[in-house]
């Protein structure tokens, strides 16, 4: 259980212009990954050594159950963009913010730099055009929005004046270590796109790695095969 | 399984300005959940009053595992707004459109009435401003969207130039039908948002009833309970 | 978090003649319950009557996803009857003890009295002569497999041997507060086979209880309706 | 949906000596599949070739979402040292028989051979020896689970004095293409018990194979990697 008192639980990472990660708690860590495993053989833990073989054995050969017994408790804000893709994991449990009941902030995601399809970047004055045309966009919409709002119209039909890809949610997220892995997988992954390969990422090096250190080491080895590539 | 070839199978209904619902294809009838529910006890379906009695029994007792046999394959057509509640129902399975991808139609969707939040509609010029209001922003929207195409940006952060909420997706939705009878009951509801009510009445009376008759009667009954209301 | 350090973790509650349950761990308390809830209006924890009443309405009007934030780890030793319908509970994480590479214990499950199919108990004569004859079962089961194992037949034929549902497996049980919920609801009933009704009725007043006190006040109130019966 | 017309559906293949595998109904075609995956692109199903082409790139890049549209329901007949690794598979529903409301058969498994813990077969004497006392135990275990029914005990009791393992169980069995590939790939390898094994393998050649070929051609090449080991 020390991993857990080391944790970098509370601590906020700041993600894109106006998101965040932050961990409000997790049950577990690589040792009690390990017990889990070894109650298929009424097994004791072994010392370090012979514990990370064991898991780096369970991961090699996708031995997914033990990892389901550390779960993560995210709290986290992020733009519609990202969300509309991270609901789609569905062992998970999530708590949002709700746009019918809720004014929506008007602090809308606004890219650094333009891709293309190719993720080339535009630079010079294109980039700077589009940079005001979003602006300008974003402000008509705030204006409407809180005019829609000052006359009545519901927040649920309000929304309808918003750049909706854009509008940040606040959400809580408990999953388990299995499913964030497979999340990882997906979302880290260069096809991803950009804006939730950010999430992806601070979510292993801020919060995964530290906490399950031995199971981000397999991970990378026999998930993501970083060593391969090297 | 005669349910099964009267069934509405491929056709369309409308909902919305531009959104519809069709039934692909299903699996099962009120004859095969009774058929699972019988495997309990070996027994064998013994006639039309006592298997309907038997489906009701079930409904009523909230044995919902037999309902999971029988699924449907649905393919819609609908504006985020709906479909962002949608996904979140987890025991299904989705294929969606992708926005990363494909461009987006603009077909934006425009209520018939503003809504207050107390469910009151708006009337007279207030309601033809924000009319005019909604169609002047869903046009610098297309404008905006297609320039930023135009200009090489990708699809994927194009979209942060549309009214996202109002854009329309379509997918395919594999769902049983106990998890559709959650759905149904959360989303027909007087407090659920009344997008999203309508595909979920359009989905129970054009689709669901037809196909599981005793199953519709059950749910209204012991679910909906609507005889208590009146 | 303060109802976490008072927990019983670790603690160890016996149940039949030769099983128990441990809370080896677990994520969440009541208040993070009500957060998770609150996120949905962006709303800050408010003090415990406010907080305690709205868990109390989430469970009345059946608003389940908050009490997802909350998961319990359990290591159990139960004989299959048990678990034979415990791991029909799909929403949970187990890590199973095997019956393939592990030899399997001898201290079978005799019952204390031999109930009929009426729920009546069966006194004298009759119940000393079955005690008897389980017992005597219970000796030959134990040599043949013994023998088999020892002519070098493998652990998981040997096993056809022995009274299969007699036989105490261990297992890591992970399962959040509102899966958790639904088994105890329906395994604490009394139409649930006496011996998992023990274990429901232990992990709900021996782990439940202690660690999230005001959502088994509300779970008596809204789902076990346990006043009205009075 | 020619491949349904075409399917076994309803024929019943035998397994070990009194189980048995029935393809009830099933939902979908490779062709269904491959239009799912469409949805994401907008497309339009466009020939036999790059149809099976589009399929086969789904398998080798691990899109499971589109095999999801397609869903079987078995009945199958089994012993519980099959049910109880069957019934671990989650991502599926499940109708089986009750030991508590329904007299289970005494025609217990006997295997063919016995084997050690590393897969070899006994012989001669021994083997004999064996057989001999699995039937005796057999017949014990009847005389004893009738004479407790016949004094009155409850099933739910009584089923102690049976060889757990070795009974049969019928159950229904609801499981989409996605789940079943991966229940395949784990149960049909050469690892997984025997007896699950014979299961897995006329699933996959008796229903699978011919209702999905493609999916099924692209499920040796890819996730068996059945030529590769050629």
């Amino acid at each position: 259980m020390e991993a857990k008192e080391n944790s970098s639980t509370k601590a906020r990472v700041e993600i894109l212009d106006h998101g965040w990660v932050e961990l409000q708690d997790m049950l577990g860590s690589d040792t009690d990954i390990v017990c889990a495993a070894r109650t298929s053989y009424l097994g004791e833990n072994k010392g370090e050594d012979r514990d990370k073989k064991l898991l780096f054995s369970l991961m090699e050969h996708g031995h997914g159950a033990p990892f389901e017994t550390a779960v993560f408790r995210f709290r986290l804000r992020a733009p519609v963009l990202v969300w509309w893709q991270l609901v789609r994991h569905r062992i998970a449990s999530y708590d949002l913010q709700s746009g019918r009941y809720v004014q929506l902030q008007d602090d809308f995601y606004e890219p650094v730099l333009w891709r293309t399809d190719d993720g080339e970047s535009l630079f010079g004055e294109v980039a700077l055009d589009f940079d005001a045309k979003l602006a300008a966009y974003y402000d008509i919409s705030r204006t409407l929005y809180q005019e829609a709002l000052d006359e009545g119209i519901s927040k649920e039909l309000a929304r309808l004046f918003l750049p909706g890809f854009a509008v940040y949610y606040i959400g809580v997220w408990t999953v388990n270590a299995r499913s964030l892995m497979n999340f990882m997988k997906l979302r880290m992954d260069l096809h991803a796109q950009k804006e939730i390969r950010d999430y992806a990422w601070v979510i292993y090096e801020d919060f995964f790695k530290p906490n399950l250190p031995w199971t981000a080491e397999a991970f990378e080895r026999y998930v993501l095969k970083l060593e391969e590539e090297l």
